[in-house]
């Protein structure tokens, strides 16, 4: 008894997703969890660990950090109790209030991971999702080059993992990495300090404007000499070679301690990325990488599949002096980075790097015969005891209509039984993919030889 | 160079979180992930596909389907758009707009998992979350027994599989089955069938009140004759052994065709559970459960920890007719059930059956000479390469201190070279928990032997 029918006939509901808010369906969904679950692994082969904070915080929470865009996008509302509340805009904040009120607990170093969705009110006509998911992961409570290096590693290791086709193949990618130190020591060197922004801001333009510009706008808002604003743009021009790079640094910035600092990290980091036996081209030395105006305070990172340069930067992150300092006077430098799970996404879409899956069993074993049920379940179990995922059909459909879902789900293999093969103690196993059959016996371990035979 | 610095000292904001919201700490965050891949693996094995869905939804689907109860408990809001919207309260009124709207895409048979978080104003008074985890699984789309069956067997795989101390032991569980048809065929037999629902309802006392004072209020509040509510009643009790059960049903019910169909199903998946070489004593036909008073319309299960009866049920479902029909004029029968995460966890905590594990990797490096930095990364890039997770200290501190640090976390090895045994090429492989300590060599196979052999 439904209780459907003991009411006058409602409209309809229309069923639809908010604008901005999407569904994801089992094609979509498959990879999205093979990815999660890749990433994962690799946080954990270094010994971060995960958290989970709450979606709703204190209003006052997501609004002290935030900029004035994030204020802007914010999901608040007053809950039912009339507290002024507010939905995450990212893991960052969460993670700093986190910090701040388990510090005792959870002590330092503390190296976690937080793989969780956010919701921002953005615009949804340039494309962008208001809930999206972040994939953070950050050391705190050190300020050791080790963890620089560690993140680093990190990034690289997550990338070699993101090409989701069975073929083994490879997205490349390029990792650009930078020190704030570089470009703030250049400033203390020169007696710039106090316009950092208005450089950095003025920095930012050199693709589009040229260097004539930029060196106009900084003698115009940072208060600069044209002096002053041509050794900035030496040292944010450096290239070549990531050794060539690191060599002129190292003379235009000569009696800076703090760039010459960044220099000397920067170097370590390559270092260690070579000993760990990454290829070196993989890590480009770029000092024009800002990262914002100042939020990070040390080595910053930005990475690109190659092949989709114009998608931007798919895991960004760097070091920071103070991540919790709304909250606590306790100071709390740390090094992390995120990985943008729904760009890279699309970048991977793109490339058709994602293998649509329909299923994540296997083996498809039809209802051929009603009267076997109790026989297919057991098969069934036989060889989901040995992790081969199995589906069983319910209905009792023709044989034919229930390889076609069989087939259109994207099944390895399909296992026909009726009532002569089960007295016979064998089953029919098609590959799905070729159209090859043949009979096999229903002795487990037989069934399962034959099944990972076929798979090689 | 930080924002902090320009600006002027601020009032530090108090890190808290809101009542009825929980941080996961790593030593709480590490067993669940480990449960949710567990339970994860099992869907999948059965050939359950991934799907998600918003957080938030138009306040319109939300309200359609919930009860008094759950509308009062929503987290609703107006968007900045002006849309009234709520957040989820359940999987399974998004998962009915989701079936509805993408009908043509996903086919039938359907069947989905979705592990994800739900949020309900609840009285926190009675120690319950306002935000919680639900895992649904659901077979949409057929009427088919074997459905049925495999609800039953995923529940029992789940349920082997969620004590998490490392011994290989057991939480011993019990599932309770039913079928919605029995009664509501004994009902339709005597003639009952439009009081199902107080009918159900007086049932639910029969432990608290006793036979007597539940057949004066079926006379009062159902309608029923004394005879009447004695025949239900009747079957209402049946007990035994569940084949002597499955033989009163059969007797009590003979000529009601709705109820001997729920008798022969409850039977047949009976039979396929002890195919499936589960012990028989695990599933027990209980005809007392009722799971709610109208959205079930078949078969429904309970499952109870043994050794924590008073817990309650840590995962519940059923068989229902129409899953969709707020959202579309398509039929949507289907069956499935959910787990209790959070339950669980209180339950397996009270029980003891949560291994505290502060670390994801094995192995501690310790910075023991800032020097041989470098050495340190490439050694733990080796080991990570072949899957043992490395975690490096990133401080020069007194090596006492690190290894401090190792054991409280508890990490099982530490990997100590000095400016000595690098020149050596080995490494003080020291065991936290026996405290034993050898020399082995770095070369990468070797050291990974050596750690491979010292964890068995």
């Amino acid at each position: 008894m439904s209780a459907a029918d003991n009411q006058p006939k409602r409209k309809l509901i229309e069923p639809r997703t908010l604008k901005g808010f999407r569904d994801f369906l089992p094609e979509a969904m498959i990879p999205r969890e093979r990815l999660i679950e890749r990433v994962t692994k690799v946080y954990r082969n270094y010994g971060f660990c995960p958290i989970d904070t709450p979606v709703l915080e204190y209003l006052e929470i997501l609004m002290g950090k935030g900029s004035e865009e994030t204020d802007k996008q914010l999901y608040r509302f007053k809950d039912s109790g009339g507290r002024d509340v507010g939905m995450r805009f990212d893991l960052t904040v969460p993670f700093a209030r986190f910090s701040a009120q388990h510090l005792g607990e959870i002590g330092v170093p503390f190296k976690r991971y937080h793989l969780a969705k956010v919701w921002r009110g953005e615009n949804t006509q340039a494309g962008r999702y208001r809930e999206f998911m972040q994939c953070d992961f950050d050391t705190i409570g050190t300020t050791g080059v080790i963890s620089d290096i560690e993140t680093a590693l990190v990034i690289n290791d997550i990338l070699e993992r993101v090409d989701l086709r069975t073929e083994g193949s490879f997205a490349k990618f390029t990792v650009h990495i930078n020190s704030r130190k570089i470009l703030n020591g250049a400033l203390e060197k020169i007696g710039l300090s106090q316009s950092a922004v208005p450089v950095l801001r003025a920095l930012d333009k050199l693709a589009k404007i040229g260097s004539d510009a930029v060196v106009a706008e900084m003698t115009q808002t940072a208060n600069a000499t044209e002096e002053q604003a041509r050794a900035i743009l030496d040292v944010a021009s450096a290239n070549g070679t990531n050794e060539e790079i690191l060599s002129r640094l190292e003379t235009l910035l000569a009696g800076a301690e703090l760039g010459l600092e960044g220099v000397a990290e920067l170097r370590q980091i390559l270092e260690a990325v070579k000993a760990a036996g990454i290829p070196e081209q993989r890590f480009v030395l770029d000092v024009s990488i800002a990262r914002g105006l100042d939020y990070y305070t040390g080595v910053i990172f930005e990475s690109f599949l190659d092949e989709l340069p114009t998608l931007g930067s798919v895991c960004s992150g760097g070091r920071y002096d103070n991540l919790a300092e709304l909250y606590t006077k306790q100071k709390l430098p740390g090094v992390g980075a995120s990985l943008g799970l729904d760009r890279l996404f699309a970048g991977l879409e793109e490339l058709n790097m994602i293998e649509k899956v329909f299923s994540t069993a296997e083996v498809f074993i039809p209802l051929f015969d009603i009267n076997l049920s109790t026989k297919y379940c057991a098969i069934a179990a036989q060889l989901r005891k040995r992790g081969i995922g199995v589906e069983l059909y319910p209905e009792p459909k023709k044989l034919g209509q229930q390889l076609k879902y069989a087939d259109k789900k994207g099944f390895k293999f399909a296992l026909v039984v009726g009532s002569d093969e089960a007295e016979r103690g064998v089953a029919n196993l098609k590959d799905l993919r070729s159209g090859g059959q043949q009979e096999v016996s229903l002795d487990p371990e037989a069934l399962v030889s034959a099944l990972l035979s076929q798979q090689s």
